[in-house]
């Protein structure tokens, strides 16, 4: 039997207990059988029944050579990587779900654990309980992938969905999500893009092999989102998602932004809360990975799954990492693509003619205009020479 | 350096050779570093590349103590069989895109790799290049399936589209796929379901953990279906895609058989050659899996990335596999759904009452109704004592 500690009893690593507790039958059977010996809060849960596992000192833990996987599910990046970096040092595999660690420092407790002949993995800091960090370390481990480009955020899907269906606005759908737990009651780093930011970050940096900082990444959020252009994508066949990709073409290009998505796309039916992302490789093609990005048991669930390849795979390295030298991103303003621009109906015509528009939707006292193929720079160029112009969207 | 052979240089086959020439280096930093020493095949490919490599005589490959891992692209269940059979009974590793062999003789193999300390792997055997055995056995290891759902077959998807897109006739559409090389000259296994039914036997076999064999599950094809019925679709807002599936929760029940899918099923967008498969599971619920489900490189890759994994857990059990023991499947006739109906006008509105239809679509001649919930049991009941019932599709 392998002893785990679970770190943080919030609500994914109550989750984790969950799992364990109810699932360890089924994971006996194929091959690695798990049980939670500690749970590490500082936090009382003397009703909860966890509470006779429930300890306060990560060294009781760290000194146990029972312990041999930890669940690091407490997020931020203090507390977190001091604990993950003392269980990693004592050659404890540490699985997790805290993608601010991961974007933060993950290079370096992946190569602690290196040093250690244990595992520092993190399948559920990206797209919940989609497998997603496993398919590119060991599934798609004969492709080389050129692009990831995917719905990252459940908060913001689910918003935009709910304008998409219902025509409502942003700010009542906003509030509603809050109601209903889907959104934080700060909602910045969703609404903003960082929260998605963050999750490419660590993708673009799996598949580099370097660290990308997130904060490198040109990032747009949806508060700017309004019913208007959910008409103007109704009539060109299209919903509008917040994308987060990236491109290893030539150099890596990354950017988090709403995006038109047309209807032949496999993105487009990802609804609610849902996320999907679709990898380009050179010898599959497009591949693309759908479900749950959140919420307590589908997190909970990539967690355990990380603990048992830990445990079954023991002492080999289990996925990759990356260094911590810094990869130097392209200037997004260089990657070519389409652009949608509202511009009001006297500077319509000028538009039209300037960004090559091959869509032109006339509304009431304003245009809906979809450029030509071009650069961001080219099309913030030709842009600022426009009179009328009220907002773009990118394709 | 891991010494690979490949057995069979047909598109699949020779795909493995491209895929690992191409990718080597990539897969080296991955940490599997792969190698083609030998190809078996009896033909002449004297003016190939690969002539240098090519071997006649099956013992050269598995008594050179420098292979680890056979890739079997071969097919049929004879000679694969017999070779499979030897390889692994020498400790090396098959990996393979041969579902009918899976199928048939998959539970010997797997047990005969146990035994010798090796793995029998067969991701391109379903799906082609989709990473989902891989997924199933390596990252849902903490979730009980209740559930697969999906298209199998590229074929007979890419059929069904262009039948939906154009309005065109399942002939016509068949004669074009054959033009394409998307269909065989001799279309029965696809057509028929017969190719989506042996992979969804494969997967219902992992799930169960015992041998589910392809001939006892319920498979209807495509042939029937025309573009009456894609007219019906479209006024309920529905595809008709052919679906493989197998549901856990009372026993195993299994079919294969086209279906309504609705729009807002993440299944509606899986379009031409494309593969889509739902998984259901308790933790995370729906997840889908995409991508190309034939088709050289794309298969060739997943045979590929099993061989990865030969060699970078060697030593270690990759996966899962089932026993030979056979599972009884449930009647399936027991699996509650709803029908679509088309019925001659003269017995609409007694069809409609029968089966408390819910939609009700009047065509000039004739009538299509939607029935309400219930067993296919049930259905085919109420079914035959209707009068003038021109066909029915599951939903």
């Amino acid at each position: 039997m392998a002893e785990v500690a679970v770190f943080g009893y919030g609500t994914v690593g109550s989750g984790v207990v969950e799992v364990i507790d109810n699932n360890a039958e089924l994971m006996k059977q194929r091959g690695a059988d798990l049980h939670v010996k500690y749970v590490l809060d500082i936090r009382d849960f003397s009703d909860d029944p966890i509470s006779s596992r429930l300890v306060k000192d990560v060294d009781v833990i760290i000194n146990d050579p029972e312990i041999s996987v930890v669940c690091e599910t407490m997020g931020g990046a203090t507390f977190a990587y001091e604990y993950s970096k003392k269980a990693l040092e004592k050659g404890i595999s540490v699985c997790t779900s805290n993608k601010e660690l991961v974007e933060a420092k993950g290079a370096e407790l992946m190569e602690i654990a290196k040093a250690h002949g244990c595992n520092y993995l993190f399948e559920a800091s990206v797209g919940g309980g989609i497998p997603l960090i496993r398919t590119i370390n060991e599934a798609l481990t004969a492709e080389r992938i050129d692009r990831i480009y995917g719905i990252l955020n459940g908060t913001t899907n689910y918003i935009l969905t709910k304008m998409d269906e219902n025509g409502a606005d942003f700010a009542d759908v906003l509030k509603e999500a809050q109601e209903l737990g889907y959104a934080e009651k700060d909602p910045t780093a969703d609404v903003e893009g960082h929260d998605a930011c963050r999750k490419i970050a660590i993708l673009a940096s799996l598949v580099s092999g370097k660290k990308v900082n997130w904060t490198d990444i040109e990032t747009e959020g949806i508060t700017k989102i309004d019913t208007e252009d959910f008409k103007y994508a109704k009539e060109l066949g299209c919903s509008i998602k917040l994308i987060a990709m990236c491109d290893f073409n030539d150099g890596c290009s990354a950017m988090v932004s709403p995006r038109l998505i047309t209807a032949d796309s496999p993105l487009n039916s990802v609804k609610g809360v849902f996320n999907g992302v679709l990898v380009h490789s050179d010898m599959l093609d497009d591949s693309m990975y759908y479900g749950r990005g959140a919420g307590k048991l589908a997190t909970a669930s990539a967690v355990v799954a990380d603990a048992f390849e830990c445990v079954h795979f023991a002492g080999k390295e289990v996925g990759r990492g990356w260094s911590s030298e810094t990869l130097k991103l392209c200037d997004p303003g260089e990657m070519k693509g389409r652009f949608f621009v509202r511009v009001e109906n006297t500077g319509a015509e000028e538009a039209a003619k300037v960004l090559g528009a091959t869509e032109i939707l006339k509304h009431e006292k304003e245009t809906g205009l979809v450029s030509a193929e071009m650069t961001g720079n080219d099309f913030k160029n030709k842009l600022s020479g426009l009179s009328g112009v009220i907002k773009f969207i990118r394709f």
